[in-house]
C-alpha cells in the first residue's frame, strides 16, 4: 500500500466543513464548540480484531462502523452530540488500499449519520492485526447526564429490547443519540448510561457512581428475539441473556416515578409526539433504592442476589 | 491480569480536578475549556510496539511516555495548552498487571509535565503486540499556530538540534511546549509544526499547506552529536541525518525577516527575557519563497534539489 496515496485520497474524501476551521492537514484540528458554559466532552473507544469484531466473518467497512459507533453510543449515554471524532488505525501490513478505504468509510458512514465531523487521524502500519481507535468531542446544550444522579424511588427504564447481540446487532447497532436526546427534553432523567457490558454488569456501575441500589424485576425485561434464538442452542434462559449479554448499546436511565406518565399515557392515549415518531421501545425494569445492594425480584417478591458478572460463563 | 482490580487502581491513581467535573468513571469525561473563541484543537497519535517503540528494550513506562508525548508535541506545533489526553491501550495478554501500572505512570508522568489532566481512556487484552493510542484535546487564548500561514520571504527557523534521534532521543524527548507558547507571545509566528517525520518530508508540508516554496541552507542546519556519532558508523554524512531523520520533535516555525533581531540581538546584547532561560537553541535555517519547490543551497549558492523522502534508505 502506498501511503500517500491513501492520504491523498482521505483528505479527498473528508468534504470541507464549517465547523471546522483547521481540519486534518494540520498538527491538530479546531473544531467550534456550541457547548454548555465551555465544557467539553471526550471519549476514547477501540475496536480489535477477534476481540470486537472479525475479519474472517466482517468486512472491513463493516468494523470502521462498529468502532465508530461504539463510541458514539457513549454521546447517546450522555445526552450529547457528537461534534468531531478522530480516528486512529493500525492497518496490517497484509491490507491493501482498498481496505483502508472501506474501513474508513465505515467510520464514515456512522459518522455522517449523526452529522459529525471526521477532524483528525492517525494510521500506521504493522504485521499485527487491525486496531481502530476513535475519540470522540461531544457539545451539549444542557448539562450532560452522568451515571451519578439516581435516587432512591426512581424508576430504572431501558430502551429497545436486549440479549443475544452476538448474533448480528453487535455489528449493526445504531447509537441511540437521538432517542437519548428526545428522553432528554422530555423527561427529568436523573441518571443515564448505556449498556455495553450488559445489564448485570452495568447496573452496578450506575448504581456505584449515583451511590443507590436497585431491585429489577427479570420477568418485565424486554427480551430481543435474538435471546430467544440464543436460548434455543444453549439452554439458558432468554431472560439471562437478556440480563447477561453485552453489546446491546440500549440506554439504561432513571428518572422519578412521577415523570412515568409521560413516557406510558394510559391505555389509548396517544405517546408524547416526538417519543411516538421515535417507535423505540421503552421498558420499565425496577427501581432504585437507598442501599446500595442490588436484587432480583423473585416470582413471589423475594429478593434474589444480583448476578455475578460472567456467571453465565463460568457456570457452563 | 484481574482487570476490576486494575481498572480500581487507576481510577485511585487519577486524582481529581477540579477542571474535570465528569471524571473517568463515565461514559464520556467532561472539560472546562478555557478557550479561544469556542474552539477545541483535536490530536490523535498512536504508538506501537515494533514501531515506534521497542518494548524488548524499552520499559513499559518509557513506552507510556513517549505514546503521551509524542501526542503532546502537536500541542507545541500549535502553540496550544494541553487541556485534557485520554489513553487507548490494546494490551498484550502477556502483560501483567505491573505491566500496565509502568505503562500507566509513563503516561502520566509525560502528561504532568505540562499540568494535563488524563480524563478517560479505554484497556482491551488482545493476544497482538501493545499499541497505545493518544488523544489530547487542546486549548488556546490565542489564535492557533497552523502551517499555513508562511509568507515569501519569512525566515524558516528550528529549535534544538536536529539527526540521529534514533539512538535514544526519539524515547526521551520533550515536546516543546512551554518554548512553543513563549516564542508565540515573543513573534509574529506566521507557520508552525513539529518535526515527527524529519526536517526533509516535514518541510514540504509546510509549504504545500502554505503554498509556497523553500530554500534551506544545509550548512546552516543545527546538527545533533547523535547524528556525528551515526555518520562515524553508517558514512552518511551528519547533515543528511540531520535533515532527514525521524523524531526530532523539534519546531519548525516562519516568521517576517524583521522579527529576527527578537530573536538574535546584536552580538553581546542580552536575549529576550523569557527565551534566554529556555536555553534551547533557535537556528534560522532557510527562507520561504514564493515558487511552491523546495530547494537546497548548495556551496556556490546554486539550487540544489530537495532529497525525496526515504532516499538515506533506498541509496543504501
Amino acid at each position: 500500500m502506498r501511503e500517500n496515496d491513501f492520504l491523498n485520497w482521505l483528505s479527498s474524501a473528508i468534504p470541507s466543513d464549517p465547523r471546522v476551521p483547521i481540519n486534518v492537514g494540520d498538527d491538530m484540528a479546531a473544531v467550534t464548540l456550541d457547548s454548555y458554559k465551555n465544557l467539553a466532552l471526550l471519549k476514547i473507544d477501540q475496536a480489535l480484531d477477534k476481540v470486537h469484531f472479525d475479519l474472517a466473518i466482517h468486512s472491513a467497512r463493516a468494523a470502521g462502523k462498529k468502532a465508530v459507533n461504539r463510541c458514539l453510543s457513549d454521546c447517546a449515554a450522555m445526552a450529547c452530540s457528537p461534534a468531531a471524532i478522530m480516528l486512529s488505525v493500525a492497518l496490517p501490513n497484509t491490507a491493501d488500499e482498498n481496505f483502508a478505504r472501506e474501513l474508513f468509510l465505515g467510520c464514515k458512514q456512522a459518522a455522517e449519520k449523526f452529522n459529525c465531523p471526521i477532524v483528525g487521524g492517525d494510521t500506521s502500519i504493522w504485521d499485527q492485526r487491525l486496531a481502530v481507535t476513535v475519540a470522540a468531542l461531544g457539545s451539549s446544550h444542557n448539562p450532560p447526564l452522568t451515571r451519578s444522579g439516581a435516587k432512591p424511588n426512581d424508576a430504572i427504564l431501558v430502551t429497545g429490547k436486549l440479549g443475544g447481540s452476538i448474533l448480528g446487532r453487535h455489528m449493526t447497532f445504531e447509537p441511540r443519540i437521538h432517542l437519548a436526546l428526545e428522553l432528554a427534553k422530555l423527561l427529568p432523567i436523573t441518571s443515564m448510561m448505556d449498556l455495553s457490558d450488559g445489564l448485570a454488569q452495568d447496573l452496578p456501575r450506575l448504581c456505584a457512581r449515583s451511590k443507590v441500589g436497585a431491585i429489577i424485576a427479570p420477568q418485565q425485561l424486554p427480551i430481543h428475539p435474538d435471546a430467544e434464538t440464543l436460548s434455543v442452542n444453549d439452554n439458558i434462559p432468554a431472560g439471562l441473556h437478556a440480563l447477561a449479554d453485552g453489546e446491546d448499546y440500549e440506554l439504561l436511565f432513571t428518572c422519578p416515578e412521577s415523570a412515568l406518565p409521560i413516557l406510558f399515557p394510559s391505555p389509548g392515549a396517544a405517546l408524547p409526539g416526538n417519543l411516538a415518531k421515535l417507535a423505540i421501545p421503552i421498558t420499565r425494569i425496577g427501581t432504585i433504592t437507598p442501599e446500595t445492594t442490588l436484587h432480583l425480584l423473585g416470582p413471589n417478591d423475594q429478593l434474589l442476589p444480583w448476578p455475578k458478572a460472567g456467571w453465565e460463563h463460568s457456570s457452563k
